[in-house]
């Protein structure tokens, strides 16, 4: 068991605020915890937000960085349960964007009475076109190259990559700062991080969740579609889909307000009581 | 003149709210605009906030990146008043941290009616020891041996300085960030923007004021003593002096309640009846 100040220090925790109900906020492949900055201010009051960065990205330590470890998605999972249980969290409202989602999903699994509830923005459990039934957006051979370009040229993979993540494709300060993001995190780091995103699939863990989640997509995202949403609502017991109008895959940084409003109405409906 | 869209995208401007008056916030050396994310839920609802990065820091562009030009505080002034122009702002309040305190007092000289109240936070004139009259704090060939660590040893460097300059030895998220943050920025653009900040003497400016100034010092801060904040007092018409107990040059990230009360009661003072 680690030292609570260790994993405190190594994933760069950082708690706002002194409600008695806790928000845990889990950043994206290539981003940090800065970016939930749109959303908190929109956020209920009364909760106590935890905020971190995993191993490998945003302000967190990369000594403790292990390739293997975090060259699948339970890797950055433990890193979650490594702060659930040294901060000893309980009742957790889990908030997971895009690959964060998945994570969450495996935290969970991992210390299922620590959470209580998934919020997933943007979420997909597997980017990968599998057969007909699920087409996750992306042939394996075109990650491949995406991932690829990442040794060649870092700096033209950030610039290609963060407009198809945001959907905005002129210059934009929240297109900027991705591609600031993506530039200025470690590549060994991220090269595993996307790996880990891009090529896994976790599919056939949606059945076993046992938790209230809520699915907030957005209908026109390069890299979860719509689509995507419908196959996670109908696989994952517990779990609803609300649809919000707007471009990109970075909904809490671009459309704050919306996303706030349904992650108040399902707290409100699925924590009450707490 | 520039269009519009070309400093909004050359200098990352992004503007949150929507009320009639203008608050403009303007970061530090080695910053950026993600660290206001502290300050402004606690800033009052009916402002619009622009927030912005200087060329050579934080997500705006390189690409129009003048070394002559960001040798001296006066660069960094004329990305504030490119933004006031292209926007047309009015009636600015304008906050600036650290060494954008006296970057703002250049812009507001370039631009009067366009800004119309400064509040410094953690300020200083000139960072320099000059005589018996004026201790900055510094000895010049102590910053020459920092800067040039900088060629040397950028990490070294960085994980030397943030610890200074939030006043938290141990490791912890505000200093983290900070880390991260110079370690990320251009070292071309970070060792000319260091330059021009604890190199330069800006003493003579402060009386020649012609605003509001709120100068807000920490009781405990490596970089601008209490008596940095006394002597602006003294030399700056029309300012007033408020000291906030609290450790670190970075009171808008560690203590942005103590910061955002003085503000909120200067700016119902200073800028009613607008």
């Amino acid at each position: 068991m680690f030292a609570p100040e260790h994993i405190i220090d190594r994933n760069n925790v950082y708690i706002m605020g002194s409600g008695n109900k806790v928000i845990m906020m889990a950043h994206g492949f290539g981003c940090n915890q800065t970016m939930w900055r749109f959303l908190i201010p929109e956020l209920p009051d009364d909760y106590k937000l935890v905020l971190f960065d995993y191993v490998g990205s945003g302000a967190a330590s990369m000594a403790e960085y292990s390739t293997s470890k975090y060259s699948s998605l339970e890797g950055y999972a433990q890193d979650i349960v490594d702060i659930c249980k040294v901060l000893d969290l309980q009742n957790v409202s889990f908030i997971g964007h895009s690959v964060s989602g998945t994570i969450g999903l495996l935290a969970a699994r991992a210390v299922p009475d620590r959470i209580n509830a998934l919020i997933m923005i943007c979420p997909s459990p597997c980017f990968l076109n599998i057969d007909q039934g699920y087409q996750g957006g992306f042939e394996k051979h075109d990650l491949s190259e995406l991932i690829e370009l990442m040794d060649k040229n870092y700096i033209g993979w950030a610039e290609y990559l963060a407009p198809l993540v945001t959907g905005i494709t002129e210059r934009h300060p929240v297109t900027n700062e991705l591609t600031e993001s993506f530039c200025t995190t470690n590549p060994i780091s991220a090269k595993n991080f996307a790996k880990a995103t891009f090529f896994s699939d976790h599919r056939t863990i949606l059945p076993e969740n046992t938790h209230p989640v809520l699915l907030l997509q957005s209908d026109n995202d390069a890299l979860a579609s719509l689509s995507v949403g419908q196959y996670m609502e109908k696989n994952t017991p517990n779990s609803e889909l609300q649809v919000i109008k707007g471009k990109g895959h970075c909904l809490h940084m671009t459309h704050p307000q919306d996303v706030a409003l349904h992650i108040k109405r399902f707290l409100e409906v699925k924590c009450a009581g707490e």
